[in-house]
C-alpha cells in the first residue's frame, strides 16, 4: 500500500504476512518433537536451497555469528587467505584474524577479484580461504565455482558467506566444493533476522580444531542434531524458528529455480531503470565484474549527498532505500531485489527516486517516468 | 483456558498476548531511530531490573552466548574460579575452561556452596569468579552478596549468571559488586528466547582482554551503543526486540518490587502444595540452602519414573512440567514460577499432578485436592 512504509534495504527484508503471523504463536518447549520437526524442516530446506547434502545447522545469532562459527571451528593459528572486495569481505577477514594468520587479498570494492592472485596465495599453502559470494556493500557477485576449484587444487578449506545469495541466486555448495557455507535468515530467505546457518562438509569435519568458542562449537550442534530427537545445543529462538519455517515453506512452494529467476529479473529491471535515468552503476562494468542479482549499487549523481536523496524519499513517500557503507558512504545508494518484493514495490521506489532527483535538479523534468518505464519493460518481458 | 497447552517449564516461558502480538509487526531498518529507541528502552529497563548503572547491552543469542561474552572478554589464560552446584554452574565452568585456567569448586547439586572454600580458592589469586545466581537445574539460589564481598576482598572480577533470577528475584548488581551480570530473555523477564544481555562494570572495562570472539566483543557493543544513535554492532533480531520491549514495559508497569513478591509467593505456594502431597523438595533443606523463588525442584516419589509422571500430565491435561537434567534425570521434576503465571495455571498444574499421582498409586485418593488447597491457602494469604 502506498502509505505503508516500504523497506527497500538489503536486509533485514520486509516479511511476508504469513511469516509475520507465524511469529505470534505461543511458546513451546524447545526439547519437544514439535520444535525438532521445525528444526529438521528448516535444515532440509536449507540443503535444498544450497544444493547440498552436507550437515546443516541453524544458529540463534546473526550472520556474523555463523561466519565466526565457520572460521573458529576450522582455524587455530594456521594461515587463512581472505578475499576482500567489499565490507563483508573485510568482516570475514577480521573474524579470521582472530583465529589465524590472515593474508588479506584486497581488491577495490566493486571490482572483480583477480583469480591469479588467489591462486598465487593458495599455492604458498593455507588451511582455509574465505570469500563473500554476493558482496552486498558493492553490488557484485564473486566467482564461487572458480575459487572452489583453486581451493581444491591447493587443498585449502573453502569457507563462503552466502548470506545475501542464498535463496536469491544459485548456490551450489556440493558442486563448487564449499566446505562451510554461511547463510543469514533475513535476506533472500525471507525469514526474520536473528537466525543464521552453516553447512559442513566431510573435509571440514576432518579438519576441526579443539575448543572453538562454546556457543559456536559445531561438534555440539552435530551431537544435538543427531540425538534421538534432533535439537539445538542451546536454547534456540522458538519464535524465529516459527518465522523461518514458514519462510522456507514459501521457498519450496515457489521452487528455488523460479525464485532465483525472479530475483534475477528484478535486478535486471533495476539496472535498466537506473540507466534510463542516466545513473551509473557502482561496480566496474568492464565485462569481468559479475553484478549482483540481489542488490544493485548505484552511484549518487554529482552534487547529491546521501541524505539529500534518501531523506526526502523516506519522508515524502515512505520509501527507505539503503545508502553506502563505510568508504562508500555518500558515494552510492543501493536497491535490493530480495525475497517477497513485487513489481509494485519497485515501481513505487523508482517513482519516488525520479521525483526526488527532479527536485534536487539531478534529473530533467522530462525524464519523469523514464526509470519506471524502463523497469516495467524488462520486468514484464 | 483448560484445553490450551500449559507450558510449565523453567523457560522458555509462555509469552503474554501483548508480547506475542508485538512480534508480528513488520520489519524496520535496524539502523533507524525506531530501533535505536527500542534498544535503549530495553537497556534502560534491564538496568532498572538489575539495580545497576553499569553499561548494559542486549545480544542476539541465547543465554549461553552472553555467558561466553562475559568470560571471553575478561579472561585469556588467567585463573578463574567456577562455583558449581548444578548444570548451569557446570556450563559456566566449561565455558570458562575455553578461555582460562579453571579451578572448579564443586558442591553436590542442590546443596549450598561453602563460602570458606570459595574464600580459600580466591585467596590464592584468580582473575575472575563465576557463579550462577539461581540454579534452575536444582532449584537453589546461591549467595550473590557474600560471594561479591569475597571477590572484592581478593580483587577478582565477579561474573554472575542471573538468567533465571532477573525479573523474578532481587538482583543488586551495583550493591553486590557484580562486574558482569548475564541475563536471558526467556525466563522471568517474560521475553522471547534468542536475546540475552550483559552489564559491564568499570572494573570489567579496565580488565578487558584483546581479541575476544568477534561476535561477542563487548568493546564493539560499547562503541555501537555510544554512537550518535545507539545501535548494535551486528544485525539484531528486530522481531525479538519488539517482543522484549513489550515485555520490559510490562515489568515497569507491574514494578519490579511487586513482580518479585509475586514470584516469591508463587514459589512458596508451590512448595506448600508439594509438602501437602507428601512430596519432598530436592534441595537439602538444612537451613543453609536458600530455595529458588522462580523454580521448585521436587523429588519424584519412589517407583515413579520421569515419563510415568510427565507424559500423562501432558497427554491428558495439556500440562507440560519439566523433568530433571543430566544427573537429575529421572530423579526430580520441576515447576516454575516465572513471568506471567497465574493462580489458575498453578491450580491446573497441581490438579493434574494430583490426578496423575493417584493413578500411579503414589498418592492416596483421599489426598486429592490437598495440594491445590494448600496452594490456594498460601497464594491467597
Amino acid at each position: 500500500m502506498a502509505n505503508e512504509p516500504l523497506l527497500m534495504i538489503p536486509g533485514p527484508v520486509m516479511l511476508h504476512p504469513r511469516v509475520l503471523q507465524a511469529m505470534s504463536k505461543q511458546m513451546i518447549n524447545h526439547r519437544d518433537k514439535a520444535f525438532s520437526d521445525m528444526y529438521d524442516e528448516c535444515r532440509n530446506a536449507l540443503q535444498y536451497v544450497l544444493n547440498t547434502k552436507n550437515d546443516t545447522y541453524v544458529l540463534t545469532g546473526s550472520g556474523s555469528c555463523a561466519m565466526e562459527a565457520a572460521i573458529s571451528n576450522l582455524v587455530k593459528g594456521e594461515k587463512v587467505v581472505s578475499i576482500v572486495n567489499g565490507k563483508f569481505g573485510e568482516r570475514f577477514r577480521d573474524i579470521a584474524g582472530r583465529y589465524g594468520a590472515v593474508e588479506s587479498l584486497e581488491f577495490e570494492w566493486g571490482n572483480p577479484i583477480d583469480l591469479a592472485k588467489v591462486e598465487d596465495a593458495l599455492s604458498k599453502g593455507a588451511k582455509a580461504i574465505t570469500m563473500v559470494h554476493n558482496e552486498t556493500s558493492a553490488g557484485v557477485k564473486n566467482p564461487a565455482e572458480e575459487v572452489g576449484k583453486l581451493a581444491k587444487k591447493y587443498n585449502a578449506l573453502f569457507v563462503m558467506d552466502c548470506i545475501t545469495s542464498a535463496g536469491g541466486d544459485l548456490v551450489e555448495v556440493d558442486k563448487w566444493g564449499i566446505d562451510i557455507a554461511v547463510t543469514g535468515a533475513q535476506k533472500c530467505l525471507g525469514a526474520p533476522s536473528g537466525l543464521s546457518s552453516v553447512t559442513v562438509s566431510k573435509k571440514a569435519w576432518d579438519s576441526m580444531v579443539k575448543n572453538p568458542p562454546y556457543y559456536m562449537d559445531l561438534k555440539k550442534y552435530k551431537k544435538s542434531a543427531e540425538a534421538e530427537r534432533s535439537e539445538t545445543p542451546y536454547t534456540p529462538s522458538v519464535t524465529l524458528f516459527y518465522g523461518m519455517t514458514e519462510a522456507m515453506r514459501m521457498i519450496k512452494e515457489e521452487t528455488i529455480e523460479k525464485r532465483i529467476a525472479r530475483h534475477r529479473k528484478g535486478a535486471e529491471a533495476i539496472r535498466s531503470a537506473a540507466k534510463a535515468l542516466g545513473l551509473e552503476l557502482y561496480p566496474v562494468t568492464d565485462g569481468k565484474t559479475v553484478l549482483s542479482n540481489t542488490v544493485t549499487a548505484i552511484k549518487l549523481p554529482a552534487g547529491v549527498g546521501d541524505k539529500d536523496l534518501r531523506s526526502p524519499m523516506k519522508a515524502n513517500d515512505g520509501v527507505a532505500i539503503a545508502g553506502g557503507q563505510d568508504r562508500l558512504k555518500g558515494k552510492i545508494f543501493r536497491i535490493p531485489s530480495m525475497n517477497a518484493f513485487t513489481e509494485a514495490d519497485l515501481v513505487r521506489t523508482f517513482d519516488s527516486l525520479e521525483k526526488t532527483l527532479i527536485s534536487l535538479k539531478a534529473l530533467d523534468q522530462g525524464k519523469k517516468n523514464a526509470g519506471v518505464d524502463a523497469f516495467r519493460k524488462v520486468y514484464n518481458s
